[in-house]
């Protein structure tokens, strides 16, 4: 791996039969809420504890732009990125409502985004160039940039750490950047380019031949060692990049992962890649319609929680199932036991 | 139908193409927040406005016993009832956290438990009687029963209407109510009632033969009409029946109804015979497991927004959704337009 080393534990099982035991005590038939029992052992996991807290929840939406963008593969003209940018500071896009929603602070980073912003935008400027190079014809950015990134990433995380918070969820934008998610996923995974093609936030499904045939091509050009490293600086969008540093950071710190759709599970894809403990913090959050994102949650052994049909990244899917999480914590925290309050345990 | 008349409007579809406008106009790719969209689109309708709003959610769970539990048809005791119902009250069930993560009031109705409650318990007092009769021999309720059980739903859900409440959810504890509800969708929708009969919230499969056997012979006992009225009396718990009649009120004041799992579900399958139209004030919140209860919703053309895996049953499904129909109304209302800030709009 590169310079940066990312040291994620599994977490210690000593504590699973007392979590398991807290959970099925609770009033209500063994099972019966399901998903936010599994929930509510994965945190009491992560944190190491029978009274799970969830402190200061953050989402950090990384922007950048891609030079494969010149080959038509978007729909979108590039110039969608910075604006949608100034729409989140405007507090007027999806993720806005969504972050008010749910108690989120929601944080912008500019990780390559083709647009001079001012000193004074509030927007965390970790940018590494103006865009990445056109993938069809080159790495995308060099080992140097690579690297960068990931510890640019790891910092963004780390700053929420140290405000105090202990879950944090990540978003992206980025026109094109669903190109190099296909990319990263059949690389990494080996399932044909085919299958992790998608139509992206367009549905019309117009551009999907050309999107495949480019694709095909760049991936046909690429000469590289295909290690999990190379295959993030040859195709990879620093917004990319970057939010692989955020996660391996997240999971070496014991925080919980929110995980959106495509794009940041291809990305949570390549941080197993680089160490697969981190899957022990994922939390998904929503399985979209882009078709390759089952496949790779397949590949990955992920159940997300929500299925909404959502499709606009940002990390609006990931936020949506926070309420889902939230009522985890809340489950084993505040239900009667039966030891505590008379109601005939229905089941052994 | 019975002297108590429900009128339900469709909601006049003259705003349609406004709220289609709007929404279409957020900065997003058309139709990209997938089911939120919809919901926001079915609620505009509802309300009659471009800026539809949610006031003061209130939860009813409404409890009651059944004669039929001496067959031995739930493996719980019927004591779990009343049981239940303290705990309820103490704060600690599974719909407590949920009710207060949420924001919504809380309100317990006796329909009919068998328990003498104290004067000043904080429970409503709508009690029909002790607990049905035993449905294998004859039937559970009096139509005076039934008409009476309608009307104090009805009663209970002008209450929370007339305090300013827009937006309810319905939920039960009744230890056998599924059998009840397995009966009254196979008689409702013709459907072999082996496809009805679920576990209940025993996921053991212990019981569900000896379940199936004394039902069956329960739908081969009935020799009523075969009228919505006559089976919802006939297999019917108080506390379904009040349901029914809770849901039916709230459609006619235009309120929007949050439908829970498979008891909840086949309420909703009454109400519909009842009045059709009620459809469309409804948003069902989860499908669980219950073997019946996708069939159901197939039936009634539902497609719940959640899928966890609960079958806790008290209206912890359709209040775990009320976040998802919360976000529906506030991106209609938050977020930008493309007419009110500089994006490129993606698509046509």
């Amino acid at each position: 791996m590169s310079n940066l080393r990312f040291e994620i534990k599994k977490p210690d099982e000593g504590i699973r039969s007392q979590l398991i035991d807290k959970i099925n005590d609770l009033t209500k038939p063994k099972g019966s809420l399901g998903r936010i029992e599994e929930l509510a052992l994965q945190i009491g996991l992560i944190q190491q504890t029978l009274e799970p807290k969830l402190l200061h929840p953050n989402h950090i939406v990384f922007a950048g732009d891609h030079g494969i963008a010149a080959e038509g593969v978007s729909p979108s003209p590039q110039e969608v990125t910075y604006q949608m940018i100034e729409n989140f500071w405007a507090g007027g896009a999806g993720i806005n409502f969504l972050s008010r929603q749910h108690g989120f602070e929601l944080k912008v980073v500019d990780a390559g985004v083709n647009f001079d912003f001012k000193a004074d935008d509030p927007i965390i400027n970790k940018k590494i160039g103006k865009m990445t190079r056109n993938y069809l014809y080159e790495a995308a950015m060099t080992r140097q940039e690579m690297e960068l990134a990931l510890q640019y990433g790891a910092e963004c995380t780390q700053d929420c750490y140290d405000k105090g918070c202990n879950i944090i969820s990540f978003g992206e934008m980025g026109i094109t950047n669903t190109s190099s998610s296909a990319l990263w996923m059949s690389c990494m995974t080996g399932i044909d380019l085919k299958l992790c093609v998608g139509a992206g936030c367009d549905n019309s499904g117009n551009i999907l031949e050309h999107k495949y045939n480019v694709l095909k091509k760049a991936q046909e050009n690429y000469q590289g060692d295909g290690s999990t490293e190379d295959l993030m600086r040859y195709f990879g969008g620093f917004e990319m990049v970057m939010t692989v540093g955020a996660m391996l950071r997240a999971a070496e710190l014991n925080m919980v992962i929110l995980v959106d759709g495509f794009i940041m599970t291809a990305c949570m894809l390549a941080a197993s890649c680089i160490n697969n403990n981190i899957l022990y913090y994922a939390v998904f959050g929503h399985q979209g319609d882009e078709a390759g994102h089952k496949l790779l949650l397949d590949y990955l052994g992920a159940k997300p929680l929500l299925n909404l049909g959502l499709r606009l990244g940002e990390g609006t899917g990931a936020i949506c199932a926070y309420p889902i999480v939230d009522s985890a914590v809340r489950m084993i925290n505040e239900m009667n036991s039966f030891k505590s309050i008379r109601v005939t345990k229905y089941f052994k």
